[in-house]
């Protein structure tokens, strides 16, 4: 009997996150102040996030421990299973082994809980009331609506109201678990009636409801404060849960991953299962390859530029050193609505640049076919988001075949797809298209950075 | 810490299914041809049904070997977890301890696939290259549709149109498997035919979509079987894999039931769950209570007769003896499509008889209201199916606060809610309803019993 599942018991759970930062042979730069653009302050940051997430955000040390209120919730899904992807491998008919981490198993059916639990958390301890998001697609929402929920706290979700429209069950997901859920823009904020009033009918960006969502944290600073699902270093810090598991279950396995590769939006799930693994590198250990899939038609990573850029369209959030289309790079409207971000985290691009991580770029058409594959034969039906990482692992394992060489290939299932079943619809009935931004496009985009 | 999962490694997955039938004290009685009304043969339901799951379905061997190429499919998600319900239990503020079985984690989103992979199994070790179905929410039918896979086995389901308009998901999911999704009824076969001759925009019924797939395998005895999710004594069978492992995990965390509770469709996650408890209560062990609960609005278990009737509408199938409400009787469009079905399986309905199971019937309003506290307390959005096993334990928890004593309450997470969240958005918008049917109502249904 060949083992399909590595699964960890309660007790070897993390008890610690893993902070790369710590390991950097040359650490990301500081973000700037939008205005000033001297180097952000804990002051001029609180009135936005947690303290504690701050102290986070900027921290040095290697490893940062968990607190027993956020193990407990997380023990509701985790340790997630590792499994080995046999029906796969026997598919794609490869000498290379196939594993992957199920992040899909958790109660939003995606990773994002594993920092939504721990920045509910530290909110709730500062005494705060109120957590003001944004949300593309939802995954986000839906999974701080069910960690603001364990603490008490109000949640209030700003969608994009092309989503909040075309994807009522998100929506009802979060209102399930106790949510506000507003599409965007709102007529609650001064940003949301200025944009309804250009456009009655606007149907919404995340830059604008990032605005809203902000807007309404900055205007009630007694009980309210923003909250993010990617993109800092906080919220990939807290992933590491992800990677520091791995390591024991490939371990378990008795197996070694030549290749680590998760799909990449603003980097959290990639950087929650690479880092850890990219740690033995970085100290001298195995010369393990690490790679982040992007959409072809948001391909930053790989066509980007290493720039000070916005996070947000508006340009109210603090400058960020990282690989960028440009804060105002429209990106198509393909379904791995997570993956639509026009620039990467801090670390992620540092690392990039150094040359510890590789990026690669998928067209949609192929990572689609890649996850009815893995449907037909793991069972489950993948996300949108990852099965760019499905795609790009397929692509090693068939390398492989054609190498005649063993191979270990490890990647991040980040969600499940059920909620994204059109995807497939589409796929299925070839309707699908793919989209890729000319050259040109992309530097008229770079050229708008201030 | 106290401990939140109980998990079971591969190796220690039930190798063999448990056939009550060979513990109770009265065997059920057996089915009948519905014309001659004589006990039915093997070889007449051959023309339906593969061989060996005939031979299971009539067998009174305790135990039933799982064949090694199911047991490789059940580890894509067996074992399931066991988890102590410690938010619910909190909430409540019970002395009781609440522990469940989550059979939600399966890629169908439910314990459906327990059945379907077996099932698929047996038809393709046969030769059978097609199986048809009829699926009314659409549960069994991504079950079916996700073994059928593996296997190799097209697979044709007949989803009742009005479901099929409704819930796309479920037919997506369907498709995205590899299986054909027909509206019934459909133009495909003599009984779908009609119905639209008669009325064209007929939205179908359970009962004619199971003739319009019954049909079509009688028509290709060649190559075609028909499967069904529930109901008959092979599927329950097929199921106690839940409990099995249920009884090893409720060791580990050195705590016995005094109740064990499942929500009662056709009795399959009921059954499932019970069935291994209840062979220690046959056997001369522990009294553990073992309830059925049913939804209000379709009471064939607290208000039905014990009769012989047919398992579907048109009265096809073999005469079954059971607690029914008439094969013609039409319960209200209720959310949990899963439990609208007139009559219980004959071996639960003669443990039912005997005394051995306890019924009770919720209303959907008190079912849901109980799934939204489970979905905020324990993280998972329950089915609407299982908030009536949800339901009955937070009765007996509030009970066991009430009497101020320790009480030990397990019951089935027999599926998640994600595609079903519109039934939540009813309640939170407060136009959810109750239907009960009149002791007339049932009276009627009952005489139109041949």
């Amino acid at each position: 009997m060949k083992t399909k599942k590595f699964c960890l018991t309660e007790r070897q759970m993390p008890a610690q996150w893993y902070n790369i930062v710590a390991d950097m042979p040359n650490r990301p730069l500081p973000p700037l102040h939008p205005v000033t653009r001297e180097p952000v302050t804990r002051e001029q940051l609180s009135a936005v996030f947690a303290e504690e997430l701050i102290e986070q955000e900027m921290s040095v040390e290697r490893f940062i421990d968990i607190p027993e209120e956020v193990q407990e919730i997380y023990r509701i899904w985790r340790p997630t299973p590792l499994v080995r992807a046999t029906g796969l491998e026997k598919a794609l008919d490869t000498p290379a082994k196939i594993y992957f981490k199920n992040e899909s198993v958790s109660p939003a059916g995606s990773h994002k809980p594993n920092t939504a639990v721990p920045q509910a958390y530290y909110n709730y301890k500062q005494g705060i009331r109120r957590l003001t998001t944004e949300t593309g697609a939802g995954q986000w929402g839906s999974a701080i609506a069910f960690a603001g929920r364990h603490f008490g706290i109000d949640v209030e979700v700003y969608m994009v109201r092309v989503s909040y429209d075309q994807k009522p069950y998100r929506r009802l997901m979060m209102q399930t678990w106790g949510a506000q859920c507003f599409p965007s823009p709102s007529d609650r904020t001064a940003s949301g009636r200025a944009a309804l009033a250009k456009d009655p009918a606007c149907s919404g960006s995340l830059g604008l409801a990032i605005s809203e969502a902000v807007e309404m944290a900055l205007q009630h600073p007694e009980d309210t404060r923003y909250c993010l699902g990617s993109v800092l270093n906080h919220v990939l810090l807290h992933q590491t849960v992800i990677g520091q598991e791995a390591v024991a279950q490939m371990e378990m396995a008795d197996a070694e991953p030549d290749v680590v590769i998760g799909c990449f939006g603003g980097g959290s799930n990639f950087a929650g299962l690479a880092f850890p693994f990219l740690r033995k590198r970085l100290t001298g250990g195995n010369p393990v390859r690490v790679v982040a899939v992007e959409p072809a038609s948001c391909p930053k990573l790989t066509r980007g530029a290493f720039r000070y850029d916005f996070g947000d369209v508006a340009g109210y959030t603090p400058l960020i050193p990282m690989y960028t289309l440009g804060h105002d790079f429209q990106p198509s409207d393909i379904h791995a609505g997570g993956l639509r971000y026009h620039g990467a985290g801090a670390i992620v691009s540092q690392l990039l640049k150094d040359g510890f991580v590789e990026a690669c770029a998928i067209p949609q058409t192929e990572t689609l076919g890649a996850g009815i594959l893995f449907a037909k034969t793991e069972g489950i039906i993948p996300a949108p988001e990852s099965t760019h990482a499905i795609a790009a692992a397929v692509r090693e394992a068939l390398q492989a075949r054609e190498e005649g060489r063993e191979k270990t290939i490890l990647f991040n299932l980040s969600g499940n797809g059920v909620i994204d079943l059109y995807a497939y619809e589409q796929y299925l009935s070839g309707a699908l298209k793919d989209y890729t931004p000319t050259d040109a496009e992309i530097r008229r985009s770079l050229d708008r950075i201030a």
